[in-house]
């Protein structure tokens, strides 16, 4: 292996863990947000911008980079960290939440857990028989539409670790089949069965890409599976985690209810020295949950998003600039945050921007909202390297949520 | 007076001049290119980019901030820098121009010279007879019509001087009346006459807000007008030149062939210790026409609004980034720039955010396209200094243009 290593600083009561993940471009220390950068770019901001906001790490989408600009662009670019000018740790995902998603969701808003629940599945299915249904899966790969032309295309483990070669993340994920957490028992299984196959695949595609006898160049995590049942998802955890995978990623078709007991399965039984990524999670009571229950990264495109609509974090809660008692109020979004918007700029003068459809509305909330998770992780990381985790905990959620 | 003060370093031969401009928010090296900040925001950059291009001052749009967020909560804010943040020098408009060409052109696409054509003028005619026809004249003011939600405002000279003192701009424009270059010779000389009574009545009020027997704050620059008759522009540049204004601003109601002329007309006579602002001129050879004909200052949305749509400048001639041949081209957009953008990406790159309808794309446009005008007008003050400003015309118009 050796294209990153793990070191475990400090372990809480339970699963969570304070720790180190050192990658050719720099480490990471853990818990972490990921920032996501889903065409090579973190939307409305520089790069710059992403690493002075504290910004660590930044995802991009192999399932948007490979329909545009196109992942050999990208590799003849020298990867997307440098197509991008992003100088520091780079993840790309598999392109599999993207397929299913988007495949099937052409058109309509993205939901990350609703959406998935529309997915064809199990025999091969005609997209087109179906309205809106846009992906269909076979034991070798997905075939689907782009969102972008209806083009049609095809995702195998080994065509995603093509492309994600060509995309060069540190960091890459194992082709993996996303379910809904709605799909019955029997296709869960039936799926983490064909994700499990997937990984293997995947695996093997990347070694033979690979240098063989050297040290990887980029990293291979696994991604756990099975839904919310308790047997599928630690069946999946014991399988991949006999594998010789860098690192873990863990799926989220779960019920957000379901989500810290899925998770904690999951923890329990995954190798302890390799690092463990959730996927697309960003609210801060699933970010408390995911670090006491193990996990190490998490990515969400959620900030960024709901910024650019006027949706922002505070401690006391989030707010919308777009609300008429924001017009005149002088203050920052939030007078406790560090952030470049809040130390230079009004709620009046955001406000303002907001309501005249001005761009850098949206770069100033998003680097707020963004700086918001990654200092709320940073602060989870320093309690629980301090032992005060649980303080941290109640004394954030109870003023958040006003609970 | 005091609130400014205007030191000319250098005369060329004819009317051209190199000169420093001193604001109460810092000095301004002359020939410059002003930065236009519509709204209060340079479209898609923080003040930071804005300074680190090398942009001396910014210009915000008095009809845009009037309308929203108004000007009582930007004179809440401390005024339009403190607002957006920008700690340079400052310049409001009249809010003449608008009211003539956005209240007239309501809804259809906006060309500085040849939309001013269709204004209503004359007697008072109501706006909603005429189809689009928002303004209507009289000799006191401009009733006109909202461009965002068909509201009726009026802005008189005393009322500009009003909302100008409100937006708190180092520099502020008595109100004019802007017209076509294509009307006949009695309506211009008519306008005219009216423009330099409104002169009259913008001091009067601007000396009446501000605050008796004390230095002005706020700097004010009459606008000559007079279309393209040599006549009227010089007879407009020696009423207006007899006033006790701070400086001077230029109505560009001429064609762009006549430019040259009528500049140079009303430079011969206007003061020459007061600073002349060229108003909505960009193109570079108009630029150059502009600073040898004695013009100190020159705003324009070009370089913005062009930028956004994928065109920038390069040594060699404007080019659109959405051309297919610089999906794979890994140079800069020009290698003999200094901006941040061409330091930092790709036209590939910039290629993919465009197509991409990323937001990026606006802002590295943008930078770039204002640093190129930037540096050209600090480059003619360096050849206006240096003795060689006829050689850096012919040598970039000839590449340019490719002449």
């Amino acid at each position: 292996m050796g294209s990153i290593s793990f070191k475990i600083e400090k372990k809480m009561e339970g699963l969570g863990r304070a720790g180190v993940l050192t990658t050719p471009h720099g480490t990471i220390q853990t818990p972490a947000f990921v920032t996501v950068g889903t065409k090579a770019t973190v939307k409305a901001l520089t790069p710059e911008m992403v690493r002075d906001l504290g910004a660590q790490v930044v995802l991009a989408n192999t399932y948007h980079l490979y329909l545009e600009p196109g992942d050999e662009i990208v590799r003849d670019a020298g990867g997307f960290g440098k197509f991008m000018n992003w100088s520091g740790p780079t993840m790309t995902d598999s392109g599999g939440f993207q397929v299913f998603s988007l495949g099937v969701a052409f058109g309509s808003k993205m939901g990350k857990l609703s959406k998935v629940g529309d997915v064809v599945v199990g025999e091969e299915i005609d997209a087109e028989d179906k309205a809106g249904k846009l992906a269909k899966i076979d034991e070798d790969g997905v075939t689907f539409k782009s969102y972008k032309d209806g083009s049609e295309h095809r995702f195998t483990p080994e065509r995603s670790m093509e492309i994600q070669h060509n995309l060069g993340a540190d960091i890459i994920f194992a082709f993996d089949e996303c379910t809904s957490p709605a799909a019955p028992y029997e296709y869960q299984k039936e799926a983490m069965d064909r994700t499990h196959r997937w990984a293997k695949r995947s695996l093997d595609a990347h070694n033979l890409l690979g240098s063989p006898g050297l040290p990887r160049k980029q990293a291979l995590f696994g991604v756990v599976q099975g839904g919310r049942h308790r047997d599928l998802r630690e069946e999946s955890a014991r399988t991949l985690g006999a594998m010789d995978f860098d690192g873990y990623g863990i799926g989220g078709s779960f019920d957000k209810d379901d989500m810290d007991a899925a998770v904690g399965w999951v923890n329990a039984i995954l190798p302890e020295d390799k690092p463990r990524h959730l996927l697309g999670i960003g609210e801060p009571v699933d970010l408390f949950g995911a670090v006491e229950n193990g996990c190490d990264l998490f990515d969400c495109v959620a900030p960024t998003r709901t910024g650019r609509n006027g949706a922002v974090h505070t401690h006391d809660g989030r707010v919308n600039l777009l609300n008429a008692r924001f017009v005149r109020d002088f203050t920052p979004i939030d007078p406790e945050c560090d952030c470049y918007t809040c130390k230079n700029y009004t709620r009046a003068y955001l406000a303002h921007l907001f309501r005249s459809d001005e761009m850098l509305a949206a770069t100033l909330a998003s680097i707020h909202n963004l700086r918001f998770l990654v200092r709320l992780v940073n602060q989870m990381r320093e309690a629980i390297l301090g032992g005060t985790f649980e303080t941290l905990k109640t004394n954030f959620l109870t003023r958040y949520y006003k609970k």
